[in-house]
């Protein structure tokens, strides 16, 4: 096959993406072609376009790392998986190096991200290893009322902070503190309530916090209105009400920005557990001797092993995390008026944008 | 009994350490008397002394918890202990409370630090809870050629490096750089090197770094005499040329100092876990999302579990750790000068107070 297809390419820092039409190219052998459903927009892309963070494949390039749709064409190695329907990992792992062997996949030196070290998915239809394509069952997608469009936000706002719920080990009984429950967080604290934690989210924006709190929070905190020790007694006071545990902690910091990491890292306790799964280039200022004081420790994850994507979409599938009342799908076409929207904060919920095939 | 004994009292920031007689308490049901062989002088004891870290006990106070001693009274419950040769746990647990029974010692609400919840080790008698006491075989230490005052670095200088290699999970074949070879580092290199890692040791003291090389590290760097990203550079050359991993370091940061933790976090690298050992109150400037971006990780560790003292006890009497030759002993009643020579760096090795009894 060689379907004409659109890309939409990043020439340079803030310059207008542009549509690209090219020539899908035959797969290699253990690759496959996906037509694309839907690819969500990131922080990280973001990043890329309007902060100069630089992406490892030179520019023009096209973003997104967000990606569901339907397998279109195969290698011949990659013949069993003609006409599914699947997630593709942020990050791909190459599975044959020392790192992959030992099941560190995250870590593998020849991994792929779409958008960053290939061509993403801000696209009709993209390329990519079958190196941990996760399988969606469609007719249980169907059932339970979601478009796979929407699941395309799994392969990072959703996998992601899975990753860190897990190596936290967070089980039932346990408190979970999600700072910033936006694109990310917002998944943070549904998947650590579905681990069993009570979960308390604090952001700087009442909305955010009002829907999270209708979804799992059992707690919600404005960070503009209170200090870090307020916010600490708070909750405090809160873990003593609840019969929760007054130390352990774990804090799942998704705000991404200098402050939300300060007050993440003030809220450490003894044997607290500090996730960062948010991202900011800004250097922060803290005490690093706590974690020795506190017997604590500070986790950081990139992105989320493929072998944990089944997990993580059988919770979206049964209900306990909800992808579509935090998603919403705008035309690929407006690409550049969705990246300012969401550059100005004017989305509530996470961009997944849709090409027409 | 009842014995008249003499500790060496804090009275205030700075001021001279005075010795005071007092009577040996009758130990409670759950308590033993020990009769002090020696106690190392920590950093954390300089801490109280000269830079007023706020002690949980009022003062005056007796400082030191580096203790190894004899049983010479115990409690109704304690009998067995009497004349046996122990080591003193620096973080001493309650043993019942939740954490305590989840195997969590160290992070234990209830727990007794000497020289910091109660008089410590700079005495000829102590006073502690029977709970976690390590019990030394005399016998294995006369043929091992040690003095049980030697045996009191166990208590912290050892233990607590012990402790986070072993939470770093450090195996053969690993690259572990120790960041600062002192008091706590030089055995935080010896016991990486005992569990199978090939060691480069940094510094700012070519003696120190001269004698951890004879010992157990492969590489020595300087810190003063190259930049963080030529120490990173020397370091990934000679992982290179061993055949070692080019990522996944174990930095173990001894130092506590803030330079010394700003270049152990600079060290980080995919996969790399950050053991933060040593300790200071100054904050530090770091980009934390450096721990997402690499899936690293940054673990403390508040002293060590009592179960893992007879581990590490083990590794010192088959001369895995060498103790002696990092020990300098001195009197107990020379607590001021030898106070003064550690704070001016005067001394190579850990010093030991030894009382006369």
């Amino acid at each position: 096959m060689a379907a004409e297809a659109i890309r939409w390419m990043m020439t340079g820092k803030g310059e207008p993406l542009v549509p690209v039409r090219f020539e899908t190219p035959s797969p290699g052998q253990n690759e496959v072609v996906i037509e694309i459903a839907g690819c969500g927009v990131c922080h990280t892309d973001l990043g890329y376009y309007y902060d100069g963070v630089r992406t490892n494949h030179e520019l023009p390039l096209t973003l997104g790392h967000e990606i569901s749709g339907h397998v279109v064409d195969t290698g011949s190695n990659a013949m069993w998986w003609i006409d599914r329907a699947v997630i593709v990992p942020a990050v791909i792992p190459c599975g044959h190096c020392d790192a992959c062997r030992r099941g560190k996949g995250t870590i593998c030196a020849n991994q792929k991200m779409p958008g960053n070290d290939i061509h993403g998915g801000f696209a009709t239809h993209i390329v990519v290893p079958v190196q941990g394509l996760c399988e969606v069952d469609t007719h249980r997608l169907a059932a339970a009322g979601i478009e796979l469009a929407d699941l395309s936000v799994i392969a990072d706002a959703v996998t992601t902070p899975y990753q860190a719920v897990v190596q936290a080990g967070i089980s039932p009984g346990d408190l979970a503190i999600v700072n910033g429950v936006g694109g990310v967080g917002g998944y943070a604290a549904q998947i650590a309530a579905a681990f069993g934690a009570v979960v308390v989210a604090i952001d700087v924006n009442d909305d955010k916090l009002a829907a999270i709190g209708k979804q799992c929070a059992a707690l919600t905190l404005n960070a503009r209105k209170m200090n870090l020790r307020d916010l600490k007694m708070e909750i405090l006071g809160f873990a003593k009400g609840r019969g929760l545990r007054e130390s352990e902690w774990v804090i799942l910091e998704c705000s991404g920005t200098r402050v939300g990491q300060e007050t993440a890292f003030g809220l450490l306790n003894r044997g607290a557990t500090l996730c960062v799964v948010g991202f900011t280039m800004d250097k922060v200022e803290v005490r690093l001797s706590n974690l020795m004081a506190f017997h604590a420790r500070a986790l950081g994850n990139w992105g989320c092993p493929p072998e944990l994507y089944p997990q993580a979409l059988e919770l979206v599938l049964n209900g306990r995390i909800k992808v579509t009342s935090f998603v919403e799908k705008h035309p690929l076409a407006e690409i550049n008026h969705v990246f300012e929207a969401v550059h100005a904060g004017e989305l509530k919920r996470r961009a997944v944008l849709v090409p027409t095939h």
